[in-house]
């Protein structure tokens, strides 16, 4: 307990470092790590616990700027304590009682809040975004054609899936794995935002009518991982609408705006999904893992996965059955991720969690302003930030008066990558940087952690010009 | 913390109850669970941690026998602890730098248990048994038609799998999902023993390929869910060689028993399959979820899952790439699960893991001992328990004289489920029944907590005879 809660404590102490960094060959040799036949005493145990936190990264650090998940709630901290200390399997009610309760007023909540008429729908903790998108696509898959799952898709005709190219690449990853392809995943055009340009999805759903494919599934994005943009849910839902496709919502990133009065008309049109991909453990800050897929019919999930396995899904139980959720797993076994978001929840209110999107939507804000005039910066797309990914390029002295061509490229394209390498061995701060398209690497701010300050923000700018001048 | 360890406390001990039970709609009634606008106070917070353990089923009880993951290691919930404190991620290297060399470490470590020459091959720990094995189906038609990722199902001819009758269902769940659909998983005849029979298996590959159908996997399972039965894997390895199918070896369940000097030659012919899924959630004791799948060849799992996402893979980081492991999983974020049998390894040693499998193996042979000769029970299979499952009938008096009829099987088919809800009424201990095949509802005892002692395995016996006399 102490060596977790000094931990804790120095992971929000701005003196210390966000990482400690060592390279993957030194870490291995710099401890014994490997697994004997013996067992060692707790002063041993204990000194493992000690030596993985001491390289670990402090992800709760209000300098840690790295990843859409950021940021360590107290609450939430101890929810998951309490989920480990119950451990126990989400496929039952037999076993998991309150947990499948709790999953079941927070999936209500989530729909309500999404704008389904009474909260209606049907949904599931995954284990994260990616497993959600793929539930989507099975789903509509299903919906679509339910011999899928009984005879394959050699029984149907050849689907298509839309996206569009700033989307998440699990996509993708989904689209292989169900036997799809990816292939049949046609990225749609976005305009210089990164939105969806609805013309474009509609000409390549024609498009595949032509060719005598079946367009089974639209996946919009409300919050995409690089530029933070939100697509056009209305249009996209008319076109959806218009031509008997299932609407899917990847709002992993921005679902949190949601709960925001200020910012939740990004979102404006999410209600006319199909369904809905919506990471807590992103923007609302809940410890890792807490992904919710939810779907407006009732019903499809548990049709499109249930196997009616009998050692678990007796059907004489003394108590009603509805409440054994698993079958409409693709798990069997599944982790308790609700507790967390529940107990938060109790903890803020929406009202907390509204505050902490506007606080990290203005800190992002804050940046903008700053950088957006300022010497040595470029935007890599005008206008402010609907999300709080900033994207940006650090144009170091030696590159600010050199003409815009191929070789300023190219030496653009080694700043970032060596900031960061900078800020990992200074372990002062950490920012994710990317390519995307014809764009050379640039830096993708995102902040979820509302402990960040203006402060943390200046230290940031800081620290990339203390690093980068010399580039 | 006060209240996660007086739980604890109370879980170890004998005379708190299993299980409080209430009925869904009294437990939605009893409690307000509902989520707010507004906060609520820490004292509040706490009062809600108190009643969902109140209401949570203790599954580190000793007397807990519900599920396949039973048992509370304090080792393993501290280090669970310890990984949602650190709230991190296991995609890349650069943000989970210590988990992603224990993953390294652990699961090269049981492919040496494995045996696969100086530990190579590949490996993950996915969310669940279910999902490895679908992990497995995966790579295995990727081997076999790596088109099918971009193409999709449509460009491979019919693929199909072979498993045994008494397999779990993830096998049709991940055939259903992948887009091969159900129909195309033939389930192998089963002995009385509930293991594959070879010369079955071999029959329906011959069939499938004059069909002109593409065997593609056979999926032994090595420790079934109910029976405890191990698949022959010497036999199936010969032909799975014969006809070059890619072999699986579910041992979600028996993977545990590869730690024991003892037990270990019920996996005969492991070392022979292309993939193995072991869960070191259930027979190991490690806290839920902690789930292997291990591959024997290199880089097939990078092949099949990689999709380049130029934002978390970048090339041009300043340390070795091949620790970001995250593009070789289906997932993006992926929880940590190897800490908590890292250091649960640690502190055990593999001996230590040894004499938990032989003790639990030991109470198993107890029971079977004790009822095998017993007035009012019958045992659904012949001969010594292989694993800890003990599958059996209890028969009430007033059914013993009865002779074997439908009307005796029907009126025995209601026995375990009314013994069942006594025990949860109250609350005493829990054990799970099921009918299988032809046959009516039995118990299946298994022990996987290595607190359980003779005592326990007394006390249940008698429960159900308490419980059950009248029937």
């Amino acid at each position: 307990m102490n060596i977790l809660l000094q931990y804790v404590v120095k992971s929000f102490d701005r003196s210390t470092k966000v990482i400690d960094f060592h390279y993957p060959n030194e870490l291995l040799q710099e401890y014994n790590w490997e697994l004997a036949d013996q067992p060692q005493n707790l002063e041993e145990i204990l000194m493992h616990c000690q030596t993985t936190l001491k390289y670990a990264i402090k992800t709760g650090h209000p300098r840690y700027f790295n990843q859409l998940s950021t940021g360590l709630d107290m609450v939430g901290l101890a929810a998951d304590w309490l989920t480990s200390t119950a451990n126990t399997n989400m496929f039952t009610y037999e076993i998991a009682p309150v947990f499948v309760l709790l999953e079941y007023v927070t999936l209500k909540k989530m729909r309500e809040i999404i704008g389904w008429p009474g909260g209606s729908g049907d949904g599931i903790f995954s284990p994260g975004g990616a497993i959600s998108n793929m539930y989507a696509m099975m789903i509509a898959r299903f919906k679509m054609f339910p011999e899928v799952k009984e005879k394959g898709m050699a029984a149907v005709p050849r689907l298509i899936a839309f996206t569009s190219e700033h989307s998440h690449f699990s996509l993708k990853k989904g689209a292989a794995a169900l036997g799809i392809g990816t292939d049949s995943v046609i990225l749609i055009k976005c305009d210089e935002r990164g939105k969806m340009i609805p013309s474009d999805l509609e000409r390549r759903i024609l498009e595949a009518k032509q060719k005598g494919f079946v367009p089974f599934l639209v996946s919009a994005t409300a919050g995409t991982t690089v530029y933070g943009a939100f697509d056009p849910l209305l249009a996209v839902a008319d076109i959806c609408k218009k031509y008997k496709i299932w609407m899917h919502v990847d709002a992993a990133w921005g679902g949190g705006l949601l709960m925001s009065r200020k910012h939740k008309w990004k979102l404006s049109g999410v209600e006319r999904a199909n369904s809905v991909t919506w990471n807590p453990h992103k923007m609302m800050g809940v410890p890792l893992q807490c992904s919710a897929l939810l779907v407006r019919e009732e019903g499809l999930m548990q049709n499109c996965n249930q196997m009616h396995a009998s050692y678990l899904f007796q059907q004489d139980k003394h108590y009603d059955l509805s409440y054994d959720t698993g079958d409409k797993a693709l798990q069997c076994g599944r982790h308790v991720d609700v507790f967390k978001l529940w107990l938060m929840w109790r903890a803020k209110g929406t009202t907390g969690f509204e505050a902490h999107v506007d606080k990290c939507l203005e800190l992002a804000e804050y940046l903008y302003n700053i950088i957006k005039n300022r010497e040595g910066y470029e935007m890599v797309f005008d206008g402010k930030p609907q999300h709080t990914n900033v994207c940006f390029w650090y144009i170091p002295p030696s590159l600010r008066t050199l003409e815009d061509n191929e070789e300023r490229m190219s030496r653009l394209s080694k700043v970032a990558p060596v900031i960061k390498a900078r800020m990992m061995e200074y372990g002062t701060t950490m920012v994710s940087y990317q390519p995307l398209g014809d764009k050379v690497n640039f830096f993708r701010m995102v902040i979820s952690n509302p402990a960040a300050t203006h402060q943390d923000i200046d230290f940031l700018i800081e620290e990339i010009e203390r690093l980068g001048q010399d580039l």
